[in-house]
């Protein structure tokens, strides 16, 4: 059976309580439960990992190897900071969808450089949390078709 | 009845002809009818237009006021040089999902500036002639949200 | 008897439907009825063209040559990318006026650069609709002297 | 009756004795001259100031507020070096046209950057020293549309 | 009763045995004893905490909300390189006066830039470790002014 | 029999009548005949083409596949800013010669730049309108290496 | 006895009736009084000046060495463009704190850059009006270990 | 007896199973054995750590002062972003020998920039993890030099 | 009789109090003293003024003109940051050498940039306040040969 | 009777033995005897000089003013770091054409700066050793033009 | 039998006697003897070449080709400029250890830039001329691992 | 006796013939029997070389040391191009003049730069050839100083 990870990054854990207006009103663990309903609901198991650590989503990402087909990446703010989080996803091979709940693009110069992107299969910004269940598609339709 | 209008870029004429490792192997009008089915599965009109000529898809965009709910665009080459497609988009305060199907992001500098994702929704890229119907996904969703 | 081209490119066609904040509420009609009523109360023919295509406004300029003492130009987005513009200006030496409707020096950073000043007589920017009539005036008073 | 203060920057003194190609044959006291009398023919006041001190001209707009319903603003060289004018202008909340005689677009590199435009109502430049009565005109026309 | 969190970055552990001629020679409980000190003075409770890790600092930002009225953060290195304190500022909304004891503005040039400055009430730098307090009267006098 | 497509870009059919300091006294007319004669000499068809349009030149650039053997490509204008045509080129995995008249390297810093170069076979600059019947030259020796 | 020079540049006479949001609503007389207050408080001599005037800033500066013990320095706009009153602090070995009253840090990007801060002792900003005494204190302090 | 510490950032317990072709078939517990031997073989004590954390690789050079007498840092992904490691070796003085397996200097623009340079002895990269004996060498020759 | 001006710039006054191992012991009594001499024994009138104000070096260069045949212009800081002095040089067509004491193309990076430089006859930089009579001395072998 | 001197740059000597894909297969006397060849059948005299060292291509560009009508220059990797070269050309006022076997243009960003250029004739690139016979033809049509 | 060249560029003939607190007190020739012993220990030949032209070690590259299994190349000063250099290297597919005696990365910006490191086995700096050694051992390394 | 050597770089040797608007109508020789007169006349003994080889002046200044007090350099081109120059200046612990013919800082972009700057006594340009002369004088001064 198809097992996907869905790792989020630092703050996220703040997801509901922190600007509304643009990262929505539905709590990171309203989220994680809305992703594990989604695999379900497509025969697929959902995994949630959240951290403010960019060593440990390292290592998470480390020891996805071998245990999940994918990965959904919200890596927040080490989206424009983090060398060591590309680099585990291309020493692990792993297969990495990057996600943004804002349209990234549309904000500070900074926040539109992104490591992960140039190791990543596909990148989505700006769907709000319904961006996690796109995303979970978009990996899926990826794994089939490398399938 | 909710409607789309998906509109291809300079180019996109050649997709399933050009570089079938970048682009796959689906034509334009493979893409257009793969697109009108998953409207019509949703209850939802969608039309397909393509042009080489920015000025033509000004003038589209334009049109669409009134006609379309919202805008599903892969503006191929012209995302990184045109502004007067971003200033078509503001001007009539359309519903825009920036589509790339190439990892655009994972390419050349050139193509990592989009002057279209400011006024987007969201930007999906990467996934894919597939990344066609989850734009879909994620514009309905969007309209859904905002209605 | 002296005649003069005002040439409006893309979305101007918009004008008066398009962000009234910033470009007021007169639609294309109306200001290049008021350019024409202008130039009759000079005792100048005043003709008006609108394009959303770069090749289009190229074209014309090329046509205008022999035609028109002068060009009203505003470019609108291709202000800024368009070197096709500058070079049908220069190689037809036409005498040129370039106008804003909005004070693009106050804008985004991508709006403050222009590739037409550098071939115009003057610039003009951010008096509004209004601006189309001082530019004639400045037009006419630039081909005077030089009479 | 409404009133209009010109505000003269560093060098200006020297009109019609300098670079007479670039800025025409008219003295500083000829254009003076010129914009009370078309002040005058409009029934406004115009009254007009040259300094080379940068300071001198940040106090003077500082002492325009509550006198003057406007400013016509050639700062010459500290348009492109002075963040003190341009806080002056705002701080003061002044109505004002940045004006040059010359098209400073079509120029020097540093002479395209103006730190005075994000603070004026419009720019106008290139027009030589008619500029100065379009420029009255088109802070009239604004005052106008203000009332 | 008002309380104010102390938080400091990397290295800081180190005061008063590193490079005493920029750092001094007070140790991190000197510092620290003096900041509890002036809050007591003040009427004030003042706690303080020290991390190497960036997730640390982040987690703690997120739980000082609800619990203290203010922090004063001396971020050390990762003023310069992390989004992601910046992000927990903002998510959080906390009051944060960003503090340095060297003068980072006469430093390396990549210690002019701070991720944190856009998100602090204020910033001090440059005063030693008396800046400490000096930034709790800062902290306190704003927090007093919006109250 | 091998054919070979001349395409000339926006301003180009000024030729003879613009700037003919720069670009000599050759109509394009006289331009194209002599690039049909040269090839009539080489028993090789060519055929000239024109336009001030992006647009047109991209659908050009895809109708020459199976048709032409190569192209000889003067972009004008639209060499330093079109995306679109080197993505033509590259679609369509066209044969082309990056040609100019005027020697673009020695001229303004903008016209250094060319998104085509990277998708030719090479370029020539600088040797007048001869430029055009070097470049056929070059192409048919590509062309015969390469069979 | 101790004495301070309080220095203030272009447009701080305007403080109290300028951009109340952002500077406050104590005028400059209020500010210059607290100062002096809070100098006989702590037994030291406060003294103030302001000009809109680089070389006028320049030359007390100058006239300050042997008079003061030190200068609270806020050069308003001064700050980002003038070497000539870095050089003058320089020049006379002046222990100067450099004070602003709004978060420059996290305002327009010129605003970000002080030539001042390399010759500051220290900085301090975003602290509204309360930062004068914050910035006395800090003098003082500095004072005192130097002593 | 000389004791030196050898530290591997992030990633690098990946060694041997990651991008074999760019890192060799050594996994860590190899490489750090190869370290324990060649400083047996020496005369010296050579223990080895590993951590994806930054925070943990702060501590650890804090640790080290008193311990080791010299350090071979592979800061991996750290080497480009992390002042907070430059910081710690720089306040703890340690004697620090900067060490890449792959050559950096011939990858992507991003690794060319390391932090640690300026605070480390020497540069040593490219030459497989044989460099870890080499580095061994460089540091014990520069430990005796300054004995 | 040939006249000459020699122009000293802000903080040139503390000449000979200011860092003397950059400027000398000599202060500017006895440096204008020097030229005053050397003009003699040349049997050349030199006349010296400083000023701290920019406006007022503008204004001394306005009426150098008809009185003075060439300017030694030290302008201190102001060489870096002001366009209003080259563009008075440049508008009184003044013979002008720039000069700097200390070596300024060795120093700061934003002391290598001058806007003198280009409308000065040529440059001398280094070579203390000797430089004074070698600038003199340029100068009138410049103005022999002009005559 | 015309004569033209072929002069080649550093590593030119390892023509057909290095990088055969990207040079070809001919070697450096082949390519020489090619354009002697060349030559002849044109009834001009070709002469042919390669060299490692700047300086001495320096000098034979001297030596040929007098002696040789046109230079066809080859200048290798010289061409982007050698501003010398450039003077030789503009100092002797030699008709030069800047040739290269590669699209330079194609290649790394600092083959893409040639200081020759603005100083050439005309530029030709990525036609292989064919080019030299290409640029001969350019030359000669060149000096035929200017005879 | 394995042998190596050891090729010093610019200045280093002055080794020795140049900045010994930089490079040390041993001269070129205590350096080349001591890889000259260093080889014959190892049972490898080592010559030693310096030349401050840089035509000449290009050619000493090209000659190198069949004679060395490797170079040791420390091309001081024309490590930072030479392309030449790097295509020497590369065209002859030289196997090649950068090197330099001080820690490069640590000083000028400019002497961070190599062009040589792309085409390097390894790079190797700030060891002193033990560096050489060291350099010799890696060498010798990477050419058994190839073998 | 004072022993000084002027030393011309590349091009040098064309003076007199070579853009005499810009560089005169001396010869080389002219220029060097004028220094060697001009030193005869101060009892100061000048010696005189050019060559257009990089390496060669590299030599010539390491042979310089314990032979002449000091050296008037004017390196053309490799002004801007040569690190090893500057390196062989600063290595030998020249005295160093820069001299330019021609203003440089008026000049190309590309000509501002000087690598030679930051290691001469002073920096001389624009002065035509007279300018030999003054730099001798200064340089002599500067040696009556030292001593």
């Amino acid at each position: 059976m198809t097992s996907i990870l869905v790792l989020n990054g630092p703050n996220l854990n703040l997801l509901g309580t922190r600007q509304p207006d643009v990262y929505g009103h539905d709590t990171l663990d309203d989220v994680e439960q809305m992703c594990r309903d989604h695999g379900k609901a497509h025969g697929v198991t959902v995994d949630c990992l959240q951290s403010n650590y960019e060593g440990e989503l390292v290592t998470w990402i480390h020891e996805a190897r071998g245990t999940y087909d994918g990965i959904i990446l919200n890596a927040g703010a080490y989206t424009h900071t983090s060398v060591a989080l590309a680099d585990a996803v291309k020493g692990t091979e792993a297969k990495m969808v990057e996600l943004h709940i804002s349209n990234v693009h549309a904000r500070e110069a900074f926040r539109r450089h992104s490591y992960l992107s140039a190791v990543a299969i596909g990148v989505m910004a700006g769907f709000g949390v319904r961006g996690y269940t796109l995303a979970i598609d978009a990996l899926l339709g990826h794994l089939e078709d490398a399938a």
